[in-house]
């Protein structure tokens, strides 16, 4: 992730001048303010902008007049309860904007969340950067044979160096094509948005998106979770970090009722019944499918 | 509007306590935060908390690193544009937290706007104030005769009298039932959630409703007008008071194009373009319905 | 819950004249389109349309040219299998339109639901009908002692009519005094949105609801439950019963793993394997909360 | 646009079984479900099914318990009425579900409108077609010199050769290494998920696309309009035909209120005025920028 001087001079000034506001103010979050977090080999993740903190959730719970704090303890349990019986409302009352730069692919898994705003970089408007992913070798991994969808063992190294090389040659190929479609030198230059149509998925793009908590929170459940695809699950990861200063409360919630917990049918449920009165449960008197089994026995460690 | 002295002393303490942010600030909104705005007789719109200034909307349009302003006239000048070809996504980039009291029948119309987040006062968990809307009488006019949902001429003052002394004292009968019924007094009270039917919709209810500046104009432009209900339009109307200090490059677009502005079918175009090269259009002749044609006339003055 | 002669001819005459079409059939749905389903003293659910069966849902899901159906069998595995994994787009694929009669407190709080489209009966436009809802005394409970905003015992005989009388004697007397308000019989009359306000929140309103099966199944999981306020309950029960014959298989699922199943957060799911290794894991040692624990020994059975 | 012959008798199967449905039917839309309509060289847009008609929508905004017909010309008198005054909700209750082949680049455009449901073809789990968008010569322009992200001229014969050549061999060749990487033939391949990334944005991919008529009008009038890029308008323009089979009443509207019409800002209304008066108002008197007096007069004709 290398940013021009000219950006990062930017950057700076902006973290160089605070001002006075009435507004909440979360601390653990302005630290965060307009740094450059990076992910993967050219994409970052930047808080531009948040709305409210932990006790903002309860004052809007309580419809307050004031700030809506009883104790520090009363509104965490507050918070607790309200994430264990899906009152969603109040953490909808907490708003972030992010900038993100990330890879095509990615951006088009993350924009299936609809419930957010964004403003991607227009590449009809402007010329898109040569900066494409390439991922490290212990990232590539063979189709799985479990899951359909995921990824099972690393490649072996030879086979790992002639993926590399495909992908590095055909971008760069693909970008090359490109600068000389769009023929910045004089010459008639075919029209932006007929040009980018030449470029791989893993080039990168960029955009600002804001959400507010409860729907950044089932992003991340999905996103962080261990199923994900790497590749944005790192940008997951790495919100899942800020968000955790931000609103520490609301976060250690989310952690305990969401990612860590996890959701019994009414069959598993009766098969844990039969399980703590001393039964034996197998999968053949269980009366689950053998993948529901499997993620069973999985939650039960 | 009444508050209680407890009241005042949390917004007094809200607004005495400024801390420095590295966010963006909106001078104008900061002198209104948490300041009771009234409306009708109990009611009032507070602001609570914001994100976002009119630099703010260019930062998202440019996905810049800094702060996205080249100059202020620069921006307004993009702000317009923004506004005039109806891209909505940079003002979404703009958000507002505001803390409402309102009567029922007024909320209910309200919230006929989907895209927002509500927190409302829970009566099935707290009591209801006995706070009523009860109209001036300039306010209470009879059924329009032209338009099937409006208003026509005010009443006459013995009509009026009879109408107030209805709304007054049928309004103090509920209340008093309310509370004998839930009966707060040591006898067996009825749950709350079923007392509260007894109120009638001039009740006050009060909530936390945040809203992205795309959504608030479209809210505004509906409600601040003309033919909208008089009770939600001065609600509207101390918003718009409060945004044109928020984002006033992006009001005075907003201003412009939307609330001064007017939309024209293909039809009306058509006589607005035999108009102007001296044909002299009719109702007769223009092939609009009635309703459309008295519109037409009234746009062009 | 009575209807005019009129509405009974318009609805027998919906009925009587089917007409072919290409589109997916669901012959569980169609033999409940239009008819009233009664709910409460003066309410009910209509099905005026739907969209999809269980095949829509496997075909989405397969992105596929035909019916997208493979087996019986094989669709309800499918089903379960995004059912289990949170997969939500498929379920969007299936929508209902539904037209509702329902007292305008539980209006209110169906509404906060915002991912449906609605279209409500407009007390500015018409008159509103003499119908309010009086519950059933065996209805009427007191303020809940253990849940703050839910009821707990029923009310005694002389205390349960005392209310019953209020409610009543309000309704009509609001009534009466709207209806001469809006003055009918010549006389100069209040504007409908004016003298609407005068009405309880127990008054019947009426309106058409549509959404999607995945919304509908958020909207049935926390509506349907039994903490859920009685009189809106019985409308999501009312409703459960008609999904059932749309879309049997989706139903199925949505039973097993949203309606009869749990969540537990990582510290219940980490006393659970404590207990199923042999510990006698109880409150004070559980590391929750006395709720969290009592919730927990509930979902345990 | 070719089918595989399995693709054609399972779509000629869905068009030979008609089956009766009490529902509202659109003769218009019957003739068109399940059929292919090309698009570009390798797209389509189907219609796979539909809610609703013409009557819905006046049903609907009546909440009748009937058809909600008076007459043909009522109906239509109101649906203008609607259009007109910005009535959205009775339009929201009628629903298409379309299934659309697209390039991914047109994809990522058309999914900036997020009031829809979609489910795409998913290339974590399948493997795509080899299958790209290479325009027509006559579609090859170069970028705009007065529209930042528009097209102007149409690219001289041997220029376009140029770029048809890299198109059509940086296309091929991305493909054959995504064939390789994902290895069909024992090796061990590279997860489907990752190979992917080496595609170009011209690979076509498919999804099911459901939106309610509200925001299919507003999808269409911005991408049917003769500033959205070729590649999506021709989409639109598909989408325009089919609707106008559908609800014929409301196409009508859609086309006087929106696409045929215009919105004038005060300025611009204040400028009109004064012509009508007879005033010879030019750019420098009329108080706009060049922009908008360009758009203004354009307007005028």
């Amino acid at each position: 992730m290398k940013l021009t001087e000219e950006q990062k001079a930017e950057i700076a000034e902006l973290r160089a001048t605070p001002r006075p506001t009435l507004r909440a103010v979360s601390e653990g979050m302005e630290a965060h303010l307009y740094n450059i977090n990076p992910v993967l080999d050219h994409g970052f993740v930047r808080v531009i902008d948040y709305m409210g903190d932990d006790a903002a959730i309860c004052q809007a719970a309580r419809v307050s007049y004031g700030k809506g704090t009883k104790s520090v303890q009363n509104d965490e349990g507050l918070i607790r309860y309200l994430m264990r019986h899906w009152h969603s409302t109040p953490f909808e009352m907490c708003e972030i904007k992010l900038h993100v730069k990330l890879p095509v692919f990615v951006a088009r898994q993350w924009i299936r969340h609809r419930t957010a705003n964004v403003n991607e970089y227009s590449a009809r408007y402007s010329i898109l950067d040569r900066e494409f992913y390439i991922p490290q070798p212990e990232h590539l991994a063979a189709q799985s044979v479990i899951n359909n969808q995921g990824r099972g063992e690393v490649l072996a190294p030879e086979e790992a160096a002639r993926v590399l090389e495909y992908l590095k040659n055909d971008a760069a190929r693909a970008y090359d094509h490109y600068e000389e479609m769009i023929g910045q030198d004089g010459q008639q230059g075919l029209a932006r948005e007929l040009a980018r149509m030449n470029l791989p998925a893993n080039i990168y793009t960029q955009w600002y998106w804001k959400v507010d908590l409860h729907n950044l929170f089932h992003f991340l459940r999905l996103r962080a979770d261990s199923h994900a695809q790497y590749e944005i699950r790192v940008y997951a990861e790495e919100m899942c970090r800020l968000v955790k200063d931000w609103v520490p409360a609301a976060y250690r919630a989310f952690e305990d009722y969401r990612m860590g917990g996890a959701t019994l049918s009414e069959g598993a449920l009766s098969c844990l019944r039969r399980m703590l009165a001393g039964e034996a449960v197998t999968e053949d008197n269980s009366g689950m499918s053998k993948g529901e089994w499997r993620e069973f026995k999985d939650i039960l460690g």
